[in-house]
């Protein structure tokens, strides 16, 4: 597996492939984002999406947390639901909901009016991730897309959702229309992933956000499929892929089977016990409580060091939260956390 | 173990107690509620805490699923929050958002004013259990209770939460403020449970919802011994004793140990698969996919089929919803279910 120059000595990527690294990579899902003040103040009256589009803002944005933090990964400042917007599906961010859908799909009709995908359209992705490469050095930038699933469940319930209703009477109710939406977000998502990765990511990461209120036998009936078909489209540019979802514990063996280098964990499944549950020779991303951060250090401190010492059963292990940085996070102490894990020794 | 005279043989107690039974039981958490019209027009213009403090509607609500359903138990009307609230805590039940409480708890200053459990502030439920036992004859009626757990994330959260950072942070940070909360919130809830069962009810559940949501060491560490001892202080009552909550795979075994009967297993770990998670000789209770009544009547079918062919595997089986019923639930699809369950045989 190569990767881009310059960066397949990083640490991120030597653990991704299994190899010994002199120290452990560590980097946090929504590490670029409201945690930052100055990424907050840069957002003052742009809006979500917008600031998604404006290729100066993604470098500096997603270049933020690697500056003050010292990660080991940048990457790409982005939403799940961003290409279909740049596409031209009818859909925005609103602030303190999150995404929102003009017509939900609920018809092979609704499937079919949602945009091809179309790399003229996505060109200021192209821009922005060129130039962060450029910035970042020996940094790896990760690529990232979300995965059809969490996408369908966007585009079916219309908004965000708890129980997902209407997106699993769809999957049980109309499985063409499933199939055919779900392929077609597939297509999107790998297609995105490729772009990322033919302008410099040197890795990628697919977010399955909802997977985990499903029941395995759903999830890799109506599921895994479509997911392994974007890994699939991915496979060729051997780049390191990474695959996370919450509250996946019940299908971690069964995400793990969609292709992937990297099985990300969030904070309920112990790494030593997902080291189980995953294939052989796979590495582990995780799996902080994102909530550990509002503890004292002694207890953040003892924790991440236990984190750690379990990671060490995985064949290669890149610490990261279990979830994204909760916006009242004090980026001080994730700094604090990134020093500590470098200063420890890497598990045999 | 025994019951309250003229429901010791019914098939939820049976189960419940691994004894063999002529057909399965089957009833639903959230069964008396939104999903019924019948529900809906008593509820008009009466906020809900009001409605469970008023033995006429409890015992008309309690009711209404059973009669409806033909279920093999009914469950009291209340919330997980009622009896603080009867009790003289400040707090509500706000529509569409959840519990909401007045002043969110920090401090040891703040468990200190807590009220104290006092059965005459709960006389309406003895009043209302009784009423029930006499109208339900050989059906149960199960009391319930919130966990000290859950319970503590609304009183510290002030409302319902997503990530409980605020009450993991309290847990980690004030482990002296925290053990006293959780003690205090065992008590009220331990008594509570006492006080059903000896106005009549035949068995308790004890709803630990948000559990799910820690990682095994911080569950074992500083709620397990909470909810064990509510269980411990209804142990001499010998009544079945249920033990549920949403998104615990990883902690179904820690859970197990509590000092229970019944295992609450929810729709993402088989059934099969928790029977090999708790302890020898319990009975699980679960695990349909709240969500599946919306799917046609043939997945219903082979999917209800599926989990009592599972259920086999444990020492009894009591068929139930793995989470609650679903606000828009057509009903007549629980009363078919129902049906279904009836008609089929008991693994052996």
């Amino acid at each position: 597996m190569t990767a881009v120059a310059g960066t397949s000595d990083a640490p991120l990527l030597r653990a991704a492939r299994g190899e010994r690294v002199d120290r452990l990579p560590v980097w946090f899902m929504r590490q670029a984002g409201r945690s930052l003040p100055e990424y907050r103040a840069l957002r003052v009256g742009v809006p979500m999406l917008d600031a998604c589009m404006r290729p100066d803002l993604v470098i500096e944005i997603t270049l933020q947390p690697v500056r003050r933090h010292g990660v080991d990964a940048a990457i790409l400042f982005s939403d799940i639901v961003l290409p279909l917007k740049a596409l031209g599906a009818e859909l925005d961010i609103v602030p303190g909901v999150g995404p929102v859908i003009a017509h939900p799909i609920r018809d092979l009709a609704g499937v079919q009016a949602l945009p091809e995908f179309d790399p003229g359209a996505l060109s200021f992705v192209t821009e922005a991730v060129s130039g962060l490469v450029a910035e970042l050095g020996e940094t790896p930038l990760i690529g990232f897309a979300g995965a059809p699933y969490t996408l369908a469940s966007y585009l079916i319930e219309g908004g965000p959702s708890k129980e997902h209703a209407d997106t699993k009477a769809l999957m049980r109710g109309a499985p063409d229309v499933w199939d055919a939406l779900l392929s077609h977000l597939a297509e999107i998502s790998g297609q995105f992933l490729r772009l990322q990765v033919e302008a410099g990511a040197s890795a990628v990461q697919l977010f399955d956000s909802w997977a985990g209120g499903l029941a395995a036998d759903d999830y890799r009936r109506h599921v895994l499929p479509h997911s392994a078909a974007v890994f699939g489209m991915v496979a060729d540019l051997e780049v390191p892929r990474i695959h996370f979802g919450v509250a996946t514990g019940e299908i971690l063996t069964d995400m793990s089977t969609a292709g992937v280098e990297v099985m990300g964990v969030d904070w309920r499944v112990p790494l030593d016990e997902a080291a189980r549950r995953i294939q052989a020779g796979q590495a582990v991303q995780g799996n902080l409580d994102p909530t550990l951060v509002f503890a004292p250090w002694d207890v953040i401190e003892a924790k991440t060091r236990d984190v750690v010492r379990r990671g060490g059963s995985a064949t290669g292990h890149i610490v990261n939260l279990g979830h994204g940085v909760l916006p009242d996070t004090d980026p001080e102490v994730l700094t604090r956390i990134v020093d500590l894990v470098h200063s420890l020794d890497v598990p045999d």
